[in-house]
């Protein structure tokens, strides 16, 4: 690791030879190897990640046989980095900064950035694509010089990764960062689907298909938004034990529902529907199923869940008009990065938001792929990983008081729990 | 005539025998013809029907060939009466007052009529059903003693119908009856639709499918929620004449776009889309146009065009999540009947509210078959036919200034325009 230097003025301006997890075969493990990450362009900003765990879109991505899904390439992007290097132009974040990438941008200058109404930056449009979002390129290659493609702008399941400085937050060092990176994505999309895109009112009815870690939060969200009643559809009943520390009041195994639907059995619970209800598996067949049985005349059906590219939501025109209803989309959960995200953390850290609970295991990074079972199998909400540092218990904290080495020093400084 | 006396006392509780226009067979001529209408059961109102308007849903079930159209019936749904007498355990209104019908019941007692959020009666669930709405029957025979059926709970092309009080708004007598009708159907659902469903800001940028009746409406009723840009598409270029009188500020002729879409088109006028789009038409591949061009981030289609049964809308799945914009309906605007209407009546009183613009036509009842031809042909917006009373000009109701007969007394107090 010749070129993987302590001292950070070794590193800017070079590329940096580091461990990483490369997907090269669509559905096949991933593969633990050195790659090369080229130093941040102007506008952009090379971390090395803290932890980062894993959202079943990295899952569904892997799988995928077709593009946008192209090898080989680094996935992963729910993480927590510090800032190693800083491109050209870049005055938002410096060396040591703590920061937490994310796949939506939030470029502040677009209109969407600007408004209220979206999070939907229009500078760098969201797509699933395999480079960077300002230059279409690549800065990982593998030692015989292979370009290694980017996901989802953030490809944390490398100890080093490029990131452009609009998907970066800037967050506060204190919190814990096997916490604070599942709001890179999966709990800021849950809670953020409540909060920002639905607009869950006090003693509203909210159901949820797919308890996962996105459909948690969603129940989390709508239970700090006052939802009174947080119905939870899964298949797998472990989930429903998860559930209950969740605040979920009511469970349908949507896989024993006898000769009814799920929507049949939600409308008679609910005497005609849920007010809110939220797909979050990535199913076609379940929005249909959600959108059914959400309340006529105010039902909000919001889609979370990423199905396979080219699949079709089918809805009955005179139902759409003749229910009242509405379906709508939440990427990110309506989230603005820049902004909201530093109000989630703060709420974690005033003990109204629950992160801990997410957290169900952590696997070294080495063993990646065990972290991909465990989800796959529905063993698991967050499984994280400590990638570019290690976690500090506080008696090895204590010893380290008087660090020397500056990495130490700013990893300390930053973000009190880890070590290089 | 015989059974149709003049003295109310004479006709309350009795069938009465009067001039209908009797859809015999899908898509063919209405017959006028003598019909029974009885009297009107226990909830239920009997009207005489002052004027009705042909609105583009009349045509398209007297099109259908297939259920929920059944013949033989009496289509209409956008009327003003006056009450003829009432069944028992009605107290709403009474004899002589102005009512407007409207096909969407307003009961009062449901969670759905109390409710802020909705229009949509639970008590009487919308259907396109046949029947009176309590009792699931008719009250129209014709003179060999078969059923005739009703239409959207209305049934306004005869001289008396019988609607369920819950479809009744009492009317200021003082709007002039081919006026206040267009706000039984047309008017209302447009107006509404940009008013209450869309909640359409000041400032907006609105695309309408459609540039009929229920188009031109949301147009004004986008106006006077502060839209300043108003893009109407149609395919009749007439429309585009008619649709500066409403506000219309862009024109599209969707038979014109040369190797672009609708879509595209308004996305590059708009910088990206509509902040509300309206279909108005009633064809699936208006909705996804709609859908396609209504601003990522925010934008909201609106449906409002009533396709064949059985239509499909299809979208893609992964353009509902990664766009951010909602899809919803709008059954008649979104208006509840007793409490908007009188507002939008003040509003046309106070000359806020264009409704005069609207009928461009006016023709004698027994020519019913000429609004449909003009309606068909895109020649008119509104057609009104006065049918069991006729308007009264100022000179002629100078003279009548002392009338005899009773209803004529109504009449005039009621509703000064008209005279039996
Ligand atoms: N919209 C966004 O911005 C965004 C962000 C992150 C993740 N996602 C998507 O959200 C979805 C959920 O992600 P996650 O990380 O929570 O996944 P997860 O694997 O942790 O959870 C999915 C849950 O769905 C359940 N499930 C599977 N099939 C089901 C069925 N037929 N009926 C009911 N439940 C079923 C599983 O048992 C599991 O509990 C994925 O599609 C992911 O790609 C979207
Ligand atoms: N949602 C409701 O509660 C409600 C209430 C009333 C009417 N409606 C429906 O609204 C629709 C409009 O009713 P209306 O009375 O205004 O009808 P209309 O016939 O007056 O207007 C329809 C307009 O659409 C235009 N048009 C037809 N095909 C087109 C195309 N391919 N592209 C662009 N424009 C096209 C026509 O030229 C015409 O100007 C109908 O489907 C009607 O059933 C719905
Ligand atoms: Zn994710
Ligand atoms: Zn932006
Ligand atoms: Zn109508
Ligand atoms: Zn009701």
């Amino acid at each position: 690791m010749a070129m993987e230097a302590k001292e950070p003025s070794k590193t800017q301006g070079k590329p940096i030879r580091c461990k990483a997890a490369v997907c090269r075969k669509a559905g096949e493990p991933l593969v633990i190897e050195e790659v090369i990450v080229a130093p941040p362009r102007p506008r952009e900003v090379r971390i090395r990640v803290i932890c980062t765990s894993l959202c079943h879109s990295d899952i569904t991505f892997w799988k995928l046989q077709v593009p946008p899904a192209i090898c080989p390439r680094i996935l992963g992007h729910e993480a927590i980095g510090i800032v190693e290097s800083v491109g050209e132009n870049v005055d938002e974040v410096a060396e040591g900064d703590v920061v937490l990438p994310t796949f939506l941008p939030d470029c502040g200058e677009c209109t969407d950035c600007k408004s209220k109404k979206s999070n939907l930056c229009s500078k760098f449009p969201f797509e699933v694509s395999p480079c960077m979002p300002r230059y279409h390129d690549s800065r990982f290659t593998d030692l015989n010089g292979e370009v290694l493609h980017h996901f989802l702008f953030v490809s944390s399941f490398s100890k080093y990764t490029v990131v452009d400085v609009a998907n970066i937050t800037k967050v506060d060092p204190a919190i814990p960062p096997n916490r604070a990176c599942l709001l890179s994505c999966g709990v800021s999309t849950g809670v953020g689907a409540a909060w920002r895109t639905a607009g869950v009112e006090p003693g509203s009815t909210v159901a949820i298909f797919g308890l996962g870690a996105i459909g948690l939060a969603v129940a989390e969200g709508a239970r700090l938004c006052g939802a009174t009643r947080i119905i939870g559809v899964d298949l797998n009943p472990e989930k429903f034990e998860l559930g209950k520390k969740f605040g979920v009041t009511d469970f349908v195994n949507s896989a024993n529902c006898g000769d009814k639907s799920v929507s049949q059995v939600i409308k008679e619970m609910t005497d005609g529907g849920a007010d809110y209800c939220f797909e979050c598996v990535g199913m076609a067949s379940l929005v249909h199923e959600a959108y059914a049985c959400c309340r006529k005349g105010w039902g909000k059906t919001i889609v979370l869940g990423v199905d396979k590219p080219g699949t079709m939501l089918s809805l009955s025109s005179s139902e759409v008009l003749h229910s009242g209803k509405s379906l709508m989309g939440s990427l990110f959960g309506g989230i603005k990065a820049k902004t909201d995200i530093p109000v989630l953390l703060k709420r974690y850290m005033d003990k109204e938001l629950r992160l801990d609970e997410f957290v169900t295991h952590e696997v070294k990074f080495e063993e990646i792929n065990e972290a991909f079972n465990l989800l796959l199998e529905g063993k698991c909400l967050r499984c994280t990983m400590y990638v570019g540092y290690r976690w500090l218990k506080t008696s090895e904290y204590a010893t380290r008081n008087q660090p020397t080495a500056s990495l130490i020093v700013i990893a300390l400084k930053c973000c009190k729990h880890v070590v290089p």
